[in-house]
């Protein structure tokens, strides 16, 4: 559906073409060069827009990053919910999707705008309460799973319990690259759920 | 003691005395300004070196960075290893030195090179070669408390599964700040020495 009229186009509609144009832009160049490969100026003329445009609306390279980083998490937290109707194949579907995340080349943005944001508390509580929430969303989805267990009666972890078993190696192995997790996916879910 | 006898020092004095202060001078910056606080020159000025040498040496602040990373990563390596006698209690006060090293200031700095150069790796394989390299070294020193263990006739688990259920949440509670590793220590053991 084409849009043929512009008077009734919703204030900020530029706005969010920019943002998505840049956002873009940084998703393709992160794949092509990686994190150090680009300035501001090549996310600028990749996207088409003013280099000032860039600063005056993100302040740095890195709060642009980190914005991407939330919105490619957001988007993954879109996706519905594995609703299988066992928690075991619930948590197996959604560390493989997990898993595919962290593959992606900005799967780790998040581990890296955290772990930025955590060195630099003191200096932008505000970057670090950003990625607090976005731990917290994810944690949410998880609970959602759980709660749905514990409703149909089933053994049921508490969330830190599949955070330190199931999400945390599977972070680890993406960071250090120890490990092909889904060939021990079944027994890092054992673990999770046993007893 | 003085050094009294210039014509005998070694060679490369000069060269390990400007790494000593520039490594100095990042933990330092790291410390009072986060890690996007600081830029080359405030290393030199901090150092007392020319700006130049920097770039000559270490080529980017990022490389910089990554190298005091390593060096703190070798300094934590050399300490002895725990030999209680018990691998529980080794591994106890194993994990109780490692959160006090995520905690501190340059904690994350090995998971946020580590991040960077896999984003990278394409360009940089170099540095991504480093990161492997180091996290070898540590798990090189987990299979000594680990082989000590078995030739006590301990049960004993395997590498990945230490990195699975031990090092992996201890990482992720120091990257997203999720729990207090202490209180949940004994549990994580446990977990990680079940048969």
């Amino acid at each position: 559906m084409s849009d043929t009229s512009p008077p009734r186009r919703r204030p900020g509609g530029r706005t969010a073409r920019v943002g998505a144009a840049v956002h873009e832009a940084v998703r393709t160049l992160l794949e092509e060069r990686g994190r150090d490969g680009f300035t501001g100026r090549d996310v600028a003329e990749r996207a088409g827009v003013n280099e000032a445009t860039i600063y005056r609306r993100w302040g740095t390279l890195d709060n642009l990053l980190l914005d991407v980083a939330v919105a490619v998490a957001r988007l993954n937290q879109e996706q519905p919910l594995p609703d299988t109707g066992s928690l075991r194949h619930d948590l197996r579907r959604w560390a493989e999707r997990m898993n595919a995340e962290l593959a992606a080349p900005e799967g780790l943005s998040l581990v890296y705008a955290a772990v930025a944001a955590r060195a630099d508390a003191a200096a932008d509580a505000d970057r670090a309460q950003r990625i607090t929430d976005i731990a917290a969303a994810r944690a949410e989805l998880i609970e959602q799973m759980l709660d749905r267990a514990r409703a149909r009666g089933e053994h049921t972890p508490d969330l830190s319990r599949v955070l330190d078993r199931l999400v945390a190696p599977l972070y680890l192995r993406a960071i250090f690259g120890y490990g092909q997790p889904e060939h021990d996916l079944d027994d890092i879910i054992d673990n999770t759920l046993a007893e």
